[in-house]
């Protein structure tokens, strides 16, 4: 069933002789299929098929769009068995996850279709004319957007379905009537093809111009430099590390012609807890939070990886729980052994810098399972270490001990950009939030009162974004249905005849 | 009255050594005054109560700041002649224009002001909470958005007023609740300390916070440069070149925390032609352009630089009209020396080039004044040879007369992007045109149907910017009240009590 070949455009294509396999992180071994890495003949041939289909996409009707989302997602449910197979063999996420991701997934998809009943996601506006103001005349004039072009996409290692081929930003960027070429994660390639002959399976069904779509495998980084390059590649979606989505939003920037990236990277979520929550409500979040930092092996971007709250009884008390708690709970499979094996350098690195002190018992895991663990610091040691503002991708969680409301509120004001901040507070701590919210409010691009970070509702009020490194742009968010918006760009016609603005305002 | 200083916040200061002075191109002399280049110091000292004030400035109400913006109107009326005679003085442009452009400025900042008077702009949605929801209830989001810090506002050369100091960049920044420090034009430095002194009266008299705004002076790139490098700048707003645009981009973009530019920088706006608009109304349109041309001594962004037609005798007729006409038009004072020894450098070069003909009659100047050119060239030279397609500032265009549709479209696909783009034609056209607009859509950020692109209406529906290198983010406007848009971000509230959100939305 699963061919390793590329889709450029409508054709299946595996020329070039560079090969790789995916592996299962469960079995500690190689998938039976191979992947073909896409050539730079490939490439161009990709980038080529979309520049011309773009000029049929983007003249479609918002209902021509809309059919062919719904057509995407009915041919990934169409998918079956294999689609759930393949995604655990990939990722040794559970079959629970696969279900649940690849619902959302569709969900996504049946979103945008839904925004693109109504026009109103357009924001058009009309200025009519003033024949006789004086002293000159006011002409006629309407604004609207204009889908961008074609867009590179990046997806994620961690979202094989919702964050990857046909997820958010390929739903967002085809809704506005751009052309995608999918750069797919080499963990998960075998997914990623399956979902990649779904939406060419619903482009050739609602009659799409050939190279609407393609799927590009690569092991590698140079696909995507290439792609990323391509003076006719126009903007990029992209989910995934700080370090690999800062160079392709260096890349892109240095082209002669720059084109926007919206990276979705890091972040490590700060949680604070009030006193009185730590009294009031200190088990209740122990366990709450024990479950959302083990969640997905804490392969989530808004994994809560820093917990801060003013040194007291409470605390220890809260944090000795929550030791407690999460060594209770089953390690999870990480997704790859190299995923695997960074979080265990990284943790390492961490929790061997000054005053750091490991407080949950160690976890005994397989191959390839993360070892949840809990560490602590004071308040003046994370100020002094920017080593430990760091993200560990996975189960970990650092608690920092804070002097005071003051030092607090400095670690807040020196963090770099987060996703999500969050709250945990009781009613009578209200008064005395105001700077807290503020302070916090300047980092993140979420804020969560009384709740975990992790889960990201797909709704138009979501923001999944944040100041950098949280995002490369924070005036955008990669979730929900304003996410159409970075793939497309103003335009006004002025004193222009009705009959000659190209799909009406 | 012109003390030739910086506004460092409220305070003024002239610590450093390096003085200059700026020019009255009429009488090709200095003016009297004395300016002091800002210091290192001084930038930082900006920057830091930028930073301070943005603390309090983010926390006003939309009233409060509508208010400031209603004072920076009324403090400007209230300079009087004083401010036109140093806009002439230091500009070489005639009062009717300096009171047009003070009027322009005014309107923006009332217009900014009027704006804030509602909540609509922020564009604020809500999803509210399904408890009960399965297989998790679905939480109350509530989304707005928020100023994103201290704004660095680049002054341009040719908008004294409206496009400086206080011009859309500052108003629409201090609308959305972002401090600004401007690197005032050297060019009209005396100028600027007025309108700095005018916004620095507004900002104490409705209690602003010190530091809401500053002013630096700057004969050359240093001071631009470190604004822009502070890591406490979060936003840069540019009118200028492609080369000083494109520079600060890319300092923007290669700081450890890359921040948005928007820059609009250089067109030279394609005027489509049809047969049949030549034929009938060829005089109409030759007389709108060569006025359209010199106005302003070709001094605008959104000149007509470019003229494409198919070649034929209703074409030659055209071009012997623009260029009669055009050589009986006053010449026109530019803005500087330097800007005079660029217009006619770079036309010198543009009109050696092989197949191009200068066909408007030498126009005989005094020293700055500007000679009014029309040159033409055949398609196949003008595809063949990119130099031609380079922007030449000032009261000069170049006609392209096509060898038929097909060449006139693939010029089209081959130009950078631009401002506007402009189709004259006539009703029987219509059929013909839906290519000709969709293919110039492509490439521009307005289009303009039987006008001319020169004046740029301040309302919602304008766009003023456009594909690279027209601006460097042609999802954004730099004029109309969408121009708020680039100074905000998203953020979103989960699960938030009403009484803790910061700035109710």
């Amino acid at each position: 069933m699963i061919t390793g070949k590329n889709y450029i455009g409508n054709e299946m294509s595996a020329i070039g002789s560079v090969r790789f396999k995916t592996m299962d992180p469960k079995m500690n071994s190689e998938n039976e299929w191979t992947c073909f890495e896409a050539t730079t003949k490939e490439i161009h041939s990709s980038v080529d098929k979309a520049w011309k289909a773009f000029k049929v996409f983007r003249n479609t009707s918002q209902v021509q769009r809309s059919t062919f989302l719904n057509a995407i997602a009915d041919e990934i449910e169409a998918l079956g068995d294999v689609l759930l197979d393949t995604y655990c063999k990939e990722s040794g996420l559970p079959k629970g996850r696969a279900i649940g991701e690849r619902g959302r997934t569709i969900f996504q998809l049946r979103t945008f279709a839904d925004l693109l009943e109504s026009e109103d996601w357009k924001l058009a506006s009309h200025d009519a004319a003033i024949p006789d103001r004086q002293p000159t005349p006011k002409l006629d004039l309407k604004k609207t957007v204009i889908p961008l072009g074609p867009v590179a996409v990046f997806g994620s290692s961690n979202f094989p379905l919702a964050y990857s081929t046909a997820g958010g930003d390929t739903a967002s960027a085809l809704a506005a009537g751009c052309p995608v070429v999918v750069k797919s994660h080499p963990m998960h390639a075998g997914t990623g093809e399956l979902i990649a002959s779904a939406v060419i399976r619903a482009a050739k069904r609602t009659k799409m111009p050939d190279g609407v779509f393609s799927n590009l495998n690569s092991k590698g980084i140079e696909v995507g430099i290439e792609l990323v390059n391509h003076p006719k590649i126009k903007a990029v979606g992209f989910t995934g590390s700080i370090k690999a989505g800062r160079a392709l939003f260096d890349i892109a920037n240095a082209r002669p012609e720059p084109i926007p990236v919206f990276a979705e990277m890091g972040s490590i979520n700060p949680v604070v807890i009030t006193q009185n929550a730590l009294i009031s409500n200190g088990p209740k979040w122990a366990e709450a939070y024990a479950h959302s930092i083990v969640l997905g092996a804490g392969q989530f971007c808004t994994n809560p990886g820093l917990i801060l709250a003013i040194d007291s009884e409470a605390l220890s008390k809260f944090t000795d729980q929550l030791a407690e708690k999460i060594a209770t709970l089953d390690p999870m499979c990480m997704l790859h052994p190299k995923i695997k094996a960074a979080y265990s350098n990284l943790k390492l690195e961490l929790t061997a810098q000054n005053g750091v002190e490991v407080i949950s018992n160690e976890v005994h895991t397989e191959k390839n399972y993360a070892d949840q663990t809990i560490a602590t610091v004071s308040g003046t040691q994370f100020l002094l270490n920017p080593k430990l503002h760091a993200e560990v991708f996975g189960p970990f969680s650092i608690v920092v001990k804070c002097r005071d409301q003051q030092q607090l509120l400095q670690i807040i004001g020196g963090l770099e950009g987060q996703l999500t901040g969050t709250i945990l507070a009781e009613k009578e701590d209200s008064e005395t939030l105001t700077e807290l919210v503020d302070e916090l409010q300047q980092r993140v691009g979420r804020l969560i009162y009384n709740g975990v970070p992790t889960g990201v509702e797909v709704c138009p009020s979501m923001n999944h974004g944040g100041p950098y490194p949280a995002s490369t742009d924070a005036r955008f968010t990669a979730v929900g249905t304003d996410s159409i918006r970075r793939w497309v760009r103003l335009v006004a016609y002025q004193n222009f005849p009705f009959h000659l603005i190209p799909n009406k305002l």
